[in-house]
């Protein structure tokens, strides 16, 4: 294994014999991508060589593909091969083809250079012969141009995942290069917008899965589009820890929302297997395909297929065009009869970690760059519709008013007041409208929202009693009439107290800090519908920028990802299941 | 002079007897309308006969045509007229005719006899002899089925003017109908609207005109669309006590704001002559065009002109429709040049006095009928937008929070709590608004307005100023940003004491009530803009249904009018110049 920063220090030939095979018999393309250093992380390095490929002529991309050996070809008869072909060849197991197998990649190996002049390359890691045949009949139909961009593709994932078995890099930097990687999928070019199953969010899945198959993992999409990475532990009957978060988006997003729980536990892994480390139990990262609800309003739609509380009524829903989720399922490919059987058994289960950004300014303001999610609260929300009386502004006495507005802003201070009272208890009036409010009447009408939550159930609910037994003696006071309409109400997700104190602890190992921050999660997770099959644990990393997010303006550092990924491997190394 | 509680009393017989001429030469349509007694008001009589006319065959109302004179024709020459005949041809001053005038009617007697088979009929009150003439000629080019109606509406006009002329009604039913009627012309035929310059303002102008010549006063139409009726003492150098309020109405209106300050002065002057009384001083009743701005945004237009501070430039503003006012006005007939000539000499003037409906609740809760207006609020408008920080509900802890909506309901709770400390000032937040609210974000902006007016200046701005340092307070301690922008700043209109002191005295001796309410008007009116060039007072009726206005929930009872009526009446028999 050779360090980025090793690298970095290298003398151009060092640096190309350390390099000049990530390229197939190409050393050309580290040697023109030396000057660009110094690298901050792999996917920097990637893309500096990447760019000497593009840059290149046309009979030097040529020539590149040419230095491919054929799948199962002659090379590999006559034992020819480069280590990482041998390594990747053998990895989909085409050292194991049937008779009739070799025989059709042989015969196919043949047409396709006849009609390409060039060899077929495949990034072969996560394929199996079966999809390696498919796509082999599949780019046989391509045009020459077509097949040509196609094949360098595949040499730039080649290369991808060559990196990834050869250099190691700063966990923090790589963390951050590769957010940026998936941001440039969207479905708005003006920002980040990915949506279940549009475009964008295809590609981000299928990036995601090339750097799951990076780190080694044993890879799948699922039925619901989530992408699934296994490291086995070989260890019959041990349990599996899953981890993982969002891949969707929200509108005008922000970058680390979500994919902050997918990729740090990704690296964490690679970072694990090279060091040459093993864990004694499972671990599962899932990528979950939808928890923001943007396109069809279904919010967890991938969690829930997890967790076996998938509502099969979801389906029918349709998104601004009409499509419904059945049909764009379908059009991904995706079987909605196989996603009954994405449910995990919890027997197996050992639990469910999430790592995420805290999406709020606790941390950055207690000056810590992580903290320990004592629970997930749950909300309670209504919709409040006040009816006054409404008058001339200038003609109507004080005493003789019943101004809709004057109440509901006495219930937003009552809101405010009653929900500062206990840490953990949060109460927003996020709606706040006067229907046709004019300058000279006085409001015969208002309505607003109420959002309250709590790490507790209990203390949440006190705060809403409290609040609405403050309404009924608004209303009763200035006689206006208050409707209230109940919109929601969730329970609290507690974290399981043996994770939250192995997250301590992995922090106290890690940072020295032996009393880490302990916070609730006012906003959902995945991690809330895990809770239903297995014990949960969170871990919040600082959000920048006044801890705005849902929002490009969401920033995360470099060194707090680096930190979290440091303790989230400690958090591994350590793990006990909860029992 | 005849009551209508005698003609509800009388004989079958006796009815014809008394109304047998209001149609001439025609009994028999009193006789017909008997039947439907008891009448409340002279409307309901009228409207009665014009239904028996209406239901009557066509060669009745042939006939009913052909039993009128020809002006100034043979029946005249021969004194064979009857006495309203008489009186009617006299008031245009018929009988004076030059000799090429009268070639002229005669001419166009025989001619229109000769086309339409009927002698022309013109209610000629309101008309002199050049009037006369251009109608005439004008009508000669009609169809004959529309002459005929024509010739049939002027009947019923002739006829409301002799009932004026002959029954007395009870002045607060009489009042109540005439709004009813005015109520029936509408820009929209689900509600009352009545804006400036359209057909259904033009239709109540022209009734509004009728009214005044059938109380006998001497009525114009002035170069904006004021209808005009003065009742000359006849005493050299009288000055003039103008009374009056404006015609048009806000969308969706009630059929009292404006209209009773117009309806209530020319029943009570019909009264007056009815009873024979004089008054030692020029009484002017002046409908104004327009007061409340819904077409052109050009509110008190109509005693702007009066009070000569009409500002030319609203004639280049345009309505929805892309009309610009001075296009309306040259549509309507009017001369725009004109408009300098309708402002008042204020050495002429003995003041303005003004009743109308409260459009609040103070007399209603207070159980009386009328007030006296101190003083005519001036306003103070600011629209106020607050910018804090937007955030996630559930990850922001209250005290981090930078709540642009709690600020907001903090502003409109001192904005109330600091205008119901003094009876006369009152602080409305009419709009109230997040954009964008979201049930699940914090707000990070809010925007109101805030009016706060009072019937003192000096006790407003106190308050303004009260406020904005609280504003600046609250926007201080929730670090929110406030940003205040000044829309209106209009100077209170006191009311003058010596007017106050004689509405006060009126009501004493009409109710007995030797203390009268004494009233701000939050509310603007015409009053405010004549208050520029002479004492002004006001008179407040009682508003019912919880004093709503603008609204056509707006209502005003008989008994109140009648007593609101008999009040001004004795206040104009008393009436003493302010000096």
């Amino acid at each position: 294994m050779i360090t980025l920063e090793q690298l970095n220090r290298m003398s151009v030939d060092e640096f190309v014999a350390a390099l000049g095979g990530i390229f197939e018999h190409s050393p050309w393309v580290a040697q023109r991508a030396a000057a660009a250093r110094p690298f901050i992380s792999r996917e920097d390095l990637h893309a500096a060589m990447c760019s000497a490929v593009a840059a290149a002529t046309a009979d030097e991309q040529l020539a590149l593909i040419r230095a491919h050996p054929e799948l199962a070809g002659r090379a590999a008869i006559r034992n020819e091969l480069t280590q990482h072909s041998i390594r990747e060849q053998r990895g989909a197991k085409l050292d194991e083809c049937s008779a009739e197998e070799f025989a059709q990649l042989q015969t196919m190996n043949a047409a396709y250079n006849a009609r390409f002049g060039f060899p077929f390359v495949l990034a072969v890691r996560g394929h199996d012969r079966q999809s390696i045949l498919a796509a082999f009949a599949q780019r046989l139909q391509h045009e020459v141009d077509h097949e040509r961009t196609t094949a360098l593709r595949q040499i730039e994932r080649i290369a991808a995942f060559r990196l990834a078995d050869t250099i190691s890099a700063p966990l923090g930097a790589q963390i951050m290069a590769m957010h940026e990687q998936l941001a440039r999928f969207s479905d708005d070019e003006n920002n980040l917008t990915c949506a279940y199953l549009t475009a964008a969010h295809r590609a981000t899945a299928a990036a995601i899965r090339d750097y799951m198959l990076g780190a080694g993992l044993d890879t799948h999409i699922d039925a619901v589009g989530n992408v699934v990475g296994r490291w086995r532990s070989g260890i019959a009957g041990a349990k599996t820890l899953i981890t993982g978060s969002h891949y969707d988006t929200v509108i005008d997003a922000g970058k680390y929302d979500g994919r902050l729980g997918i990729l740090l536990p990704i690296v964490v892994a690679l970072d694990l297997r090279q060091r040459g480390l093993h864990l004694p139990f499972d671990l599962e990262i899932i990528a979950f395909a939808e928890e923001e609800g943007v396109r069809f309003k279904s919010t967890f739609l991938g969690s829930s297929a997890v967790a076996g509380s998938f509502d099969a009524r979801v389906l029918d829903s349709i998104d601004a065009d009409g499509v419904t989720m059945r049909e764009a399922m379908r059009e991904a490919g995706f079987d909605t009869d196989a996603i009954k059987d994405i449910a995990r058994d919890p027997a197996t289960l050992a639990g469910y970690v999430e790592v995420h950004i805290e999406q709020g300014p606790v941390l950055l303001d207690a000056n810590r760059a992580l903290g320990v999610v004592t629970s997930i609260a749950g909300s309670v929300r209504k919709l409040v519709s006040i009816r006054g009386v409404a008058g001339h502004a200038g003609t109507v006495p004080m005493p003789l008013r019943r101004d809709a507005a004057a109440a509901a802003a006495e219930i937003v201070l009552a809101v405010e007041r009653r929900c500062a009272i206990a840490p953990g208890l949060v109460g927003t009036v996020g709606r706040l409208h006067v229907p046709n409010g004019a300058i000279n009447v006085i409001p015969g009408e208002c309505e607003l929202s109420i959002d309250i939550r709590a790490d507790e159930d209990a203390l949440r609910d006190a705060a809403v009693a409290d609040v609405l037994a403050q309404i009924e003696q608004i209303g009763a006071r200035r006689q206006v009439q208050i409707n209230i309409r109940r919109v929601l109400e969730a329970a609290c997700a507690p974290c399981a107290p043996t994770l939250q104190s192995q997250w301590s602890a992995a922090i106290a190992r890690i940072t020295g800090d032996n009393k880490p921050l302990h916070l609730p999660s006012g906003a959902g997770h995945d991690a809330m519908k895990m809770a239903s099959i297995c014990a949960i644990g969170m871990l919040f990393v600082r959000c920048g920028n006044g801890g705005i997010s849902h929002n490009p303006l969401e920033t995360l550092s470099a060194d707090d990802a680096d930190i979290a990924a440091r303790v989230f491997s400690d958090f591994l190394l350590h793990f006990k299941a909860d029992t």
